[in-house]
Parts: C-alpha cells; structure tokens; sequence
C-alpha cells in the first residue's frame, strides 16, 4: 500500500485488526478520521485507552465496568437473590433492553467448549459458585442456546442442584414474529415440547 | 445503555458515530479494545491521532498524504506529463493496485453536484488548472460513472480543451467476468458504443 503515505497505511492497518472491518472499510475509516476535526479524534482516541484502562470484571457479577461493582449490583432496588446465567456482557445487555427482569446476573465470559478446549476453569463458574454461599431462590440459565450453551447449561445444573437452590432454564422456541416455514426442526420441537396451556 | 457503565457506554457511542458501525458493531468493537492488551490498544489510539494530525494534501496533486509531496508524486520514474482526475484517494488507490498505470494523478476531493450545492470551486479544481500551466501531455479523467462524475467530466474537459491539451475519459462498458444479463441498460448502450475492433 505504498500509494497512501505511511501513516495512512498504517491507520487502515490498525483498524483491519479489529473484529468485522476488512480492508475497504478500515479504509472507509482511516479517511473518515483524517477527515475529522482533531479534537474529535482526540477525544476517540481517549476514550479507546481510557475505556481499556479502566475496566475491570465486576466483582460480584463479573460483568465489564468501569466500577469495583457494576451498576446493576450495587443498585438497591434489584433483587440479589436471583442470579441470570449469561455468557456475554453483551448477553446481558440484551436482557436488560427488555426492562423487565429485576434479579441480578453472572458473566461467564464464555461457555464450556470441549471443541475449542474451553473446559469449567476458563470461565468465571468458580465465582459463580462462591455467589451461591450466599442468599441465593433461583439461577436462571441463560447461556445460548448452541452446544456450547446447552453444555454449560448442563454443568452448572449438575452442579448448582445438590445445593437445593432452584435452576431453570430460558425457553427455547419460535421467536416471536417468526415464520414457522423457515424455523429449523430442533428449534419446532423444542417450542412443541415446552408448549403451555391457554 | 445504564447497564453498561459509563466509559463502555461512551465508548461504544466513539464507535458508532463512524461511517458503517451501527449499534451492534460497536459493542462488538467496544468489547473487542477492551479485552486486547494495553499497548496494543495504546498503539491503535496514537495511530489515529498522528495520522490525523500529520496527514494532508499533497501539494502537487492533492491525495492525502504525511509528508509534502506524496510518494507518486516524487517518485521520478512516474511519468509527469500524464495526469489522471480522480474523485478520491481511494480511486487513486484503485488504479494503484492494477500495476498498470505510470502517469500522475490529480484528487479533485469530490465531483461537481448542483444537487447537492458543490460546485467547480469546491473541489480541487484550480490546482488541477494551475498545474496544467507547466509541462502536460494528457489528461485522463477518471471521475465515477454516475451523475456527478459525468457532469465533471464534461466540466473538465471544456475547461481544458481551449489549451489544446489532450483530454480523455476512461471507458464505460460491461465490468470483466460481468453477465450481460444482469448489467443496466445504460452500460449496455455505452459499451456498444465505445466497442473497438478485433
């Protein structure tokens, strides 16, 4: 890429690096930044270091903040003794878009993956446990619903059951809006089997 | 987006102002910086800030460049009586790739557009007519085939013609590999027109 200057080529380089952005938008980038007014630039370039120094693992949730407890756990109103299994920050997120769950939540940072040798001890089950010596109804197991989901799914049940404490597990089913025609087969029977009265 | 804390939410909103990252792209970036390791992210950020603050235009021939005059344009084997018109710097990289092209280039930064109320001085038009005062050959413009491309086209070659420098346009035509099935009726009619003989 010696037709753009060094230091273009190395902008589109860097932004290559990042996860979903090819060549032709890393370029699409590097002339949108060079384009803006530099103390936009600044102010993004700030944010980036910034955010990656300050953020840390929740201590209770495990979740990304930039707090030693994210604002979930330390909000009073919440009710700390139902804990939602998640595997993502992101999952999580998703969640709480829908405004209606009230209990708190664990962050696994992944999901056990035999595959991909990703096995109990590389995601955060271990605090997860530690949060259960606590005050603690129900864990409600919302990995994804993949092998690797409904694997971890499978352990922490195992695990969490002798305990006492109640585990459940979201439902599986047709999304709502969805088009039967183009559900898969293990998606319809699942809906079929977890059906309920009207 | 309370539920991230506050310098995640920042940064995922950093993000998301960038030309093709929408929401979910964000996050996903936003959640990607944070997990790489501090240099690297330290590394990204001083990159974004340096080539916005050095890059400018090259004095000659406009493209975005670190130093004063671009790479093409110092490079003494580049033959400086051709000069090819081009929109973009990115169009100027597009003919870089072929490995074909040994003349110069001229980025107008844009191409004429009533529409949208850019006009001939808005572009870098009156270095282009300056530097026709030295020593050319030949003007090839390589502006797009769309509307504005043509209608600066036209432009161009009107301003120029009176010198008595040679102008020419890139061909339009069907692409290589293209299915005429598929390709508009313009282009068609275009192609026809401009066919050569075998």
């Amino acid at each position: 890429m010696d037709y753009y200057s060094n230091q273009i080529s190395r902008l589109i380089e860097e932004f290559s690096r990042l996860p979903g952005i090819g060549n032709k938008s890393a370029q699409r980038l590097a002339f949108h930044v060079i384009d803006m007014p530099v103390d936009q630039v600044e102010e993004l370039a700030r944010t980036i270091v910034d955010a990656r120094k300050n953020v840390r693992y929740c201590k209770v949730c495990c979740t990304l903040t930039d707090r030693e407890t994210c604002p979930i756990c330390s909000n009073p109103d919440r009710d700390k003794k139902t804990i939602m299994v998640v595997e993502t920050p992101r999952d999580l997120a998703a969640y709480e878009k829908t405004g209606k769950y009230n209990g708190v939540y664990h962050v696994l940072h992944g999901a056990i993956s035999p595959m991909l040798g990703i096995g109990p001890g590389d995601i955060k089950l271990k605090e997860l446990m530690e949060r259960l010596q606590g005050d603690v109804d129900e864990v409600i197991i919302a990995t994804n619903s993949s092998l690797e989901g409904e694997t971890t799914a499978m352990y922490i049940s195992k695990l969490i059951k002798p305990a006492g404490i109640k585990v459940s597990r979201i439902a599986s089913g047709v999304p709502v809006g969805g088009d039967l025609e183009y559900i898969d087969e293990v998606t319809l029977l699942r809906a079929l089997e977890g059906r309920t009265e009207l």
